[in-house]
């Protein structure tokens, strides 16, 4: 698909109307994942930041609406969501490739962090969906791992990448970070006090040396079980959504 | 050394006094990481199990208390620890052998679990022990990635192994495991709510397919911070430090 309707999208508040997003109603819809992923950056004024499969922007734009001054560059493959990317902000730099084949101008970069929320469902294991867009956003087309070595050839010496993907593909992961690719970080989310950490964020340094750190993980709900409908999320979950605060780890 | 000499020696209890230990006063003294590993191992009466770098003894003798008409068997390549490991349980099959160099006999066995309290130090990034035989069993000589390759090829199918190992080692855990070596689970352990995680346990299981879990992390200690001296362990730490409990995960 070449672009959406009009009458095809949503214009959603994003970190308590901070950021407004033009999304598909049916597609592939941001939820709480890239904007986590974004709240972790530790990104400085001024820094060059791309990000793999910027859908409509979510992640960057809610990282530049929390840190000034920053370059934003993301890479999409599917045109109907690069043209949303541009809607959303006219200075974000969407360049419309597959990852497996980005521009050399691209190539030729360097950035300071890169950051990917790459699609969870890998297909030779799972269900395809039955709306296209949403199947390109949603399934790997591009293995994981082809992901990771994009992310580590495009980062500056001592740039970070950061993924945010479901937990269980955490050796995936570790597995695919080219030996340059070092003190790597993880920060396991779960919904609840005690329970299984269902996906993670992981933080890798070009060329770093430190040792290995699991964190404790981020709870995101209240309470150890769900008890009533309506926002139970912890503070500093709500501060992320509703404030744009920055989650440090 | 071949023996330590009998004024070397303590004699400890462990699991509440439902296990005593001889260890030497001097060298590498068993603590609360074999007792945990142990803990973990879903070992069923009637399986063979095998430690790797067994020491005196204390995870498969730990593992034996709590799960009867167990099959034990331990590699330990110091002859003075496999003296005292045989002199804790004289039904426990120690042999003597380095991992790299194991005896035929052995590289023809299978077992239904293999567990291993690996060295902890790497050598190539810290310092040694003066003490030789606390050295050898705190310093990395074999390195990890074959500790993990030898548990591999002695489980039979469908075996678990398990690792406790500094947190910082996951990644290198994870890169050793070989292929047919799947559904990987992982405890991460913390001294208290809210700290980063110091030491994981590591299951995997031969020919495993299910996807990789890594689980809320056991907490050891009662409260946010130190308050006082004693023992502040949580409830089911304690359980299983003092009365010899199973720790599922």
């Amino acid at each position: 698909m070449q672009s959406f309707d009009p009458d095809e999208l949503t214009y959603d508040a994003f970190l308590g109307g901070k950021l407004h997003l033009w999304q598909p109603r049916k597609g592939y819809r941001a939820g709480v994942d890239p904007v986590l992923l974004a709240a972790t950056v530790p990104a400085a004024p001024g820094q060059r930041v791309l990000e793999l499969g910027c859908g409509v922007g979510a992640a960057s734009l809610c990282l530049g609406a929390r840190v000034a001054g920053l370059s934003l560059t993301g890479v999409e493959v599917q045109q109907a969501y690069a043209e949303l990317a541009r809607r959303n902000n006219p200075e974000f730099e969407v360049i419309e490739a597959d990852l497996a084949a980005m521009p050399l101008s691209l190539r030729q970069r360097q950035f300071d962090h890169v950051l990917a929320n790459p699609p969870y469902f890998d297909r030779a294991a799972s269900i395809a969906s039955e709306d296209s867009t949403r199947e390109t956003a949603m399934g790997e087309q591009t293995p994981l791992a082809k992901w990771v070595e994009i992310a580590a050839k495009r980062l500056a010496p001592k740039g970070q990448a950061h993924f945010i993907h479901r937990a269980e593909r955490l050796p995936d992961l570790i597995r695919a970070l080219p030996h340059d690719m070092g003190s790597i970080e993880v920060l396991p989310i779960a919904p609840r006090i005690g329970r299984m950490t269902e996906l993670i964020i992981l933080r890798a340094r070009k060329s770093g040396r430190g040792a290995f750190r699991l964190c404790a993980p981020l709870i995101m709900h209240e309470g150890a079980e769900h008890i009533a409908d309506g926002d139970s999320y912890v503070p500093a979950i709500r501060a992320v959504l509703r404030a744009g605060a920055a989650l440090p780890f």
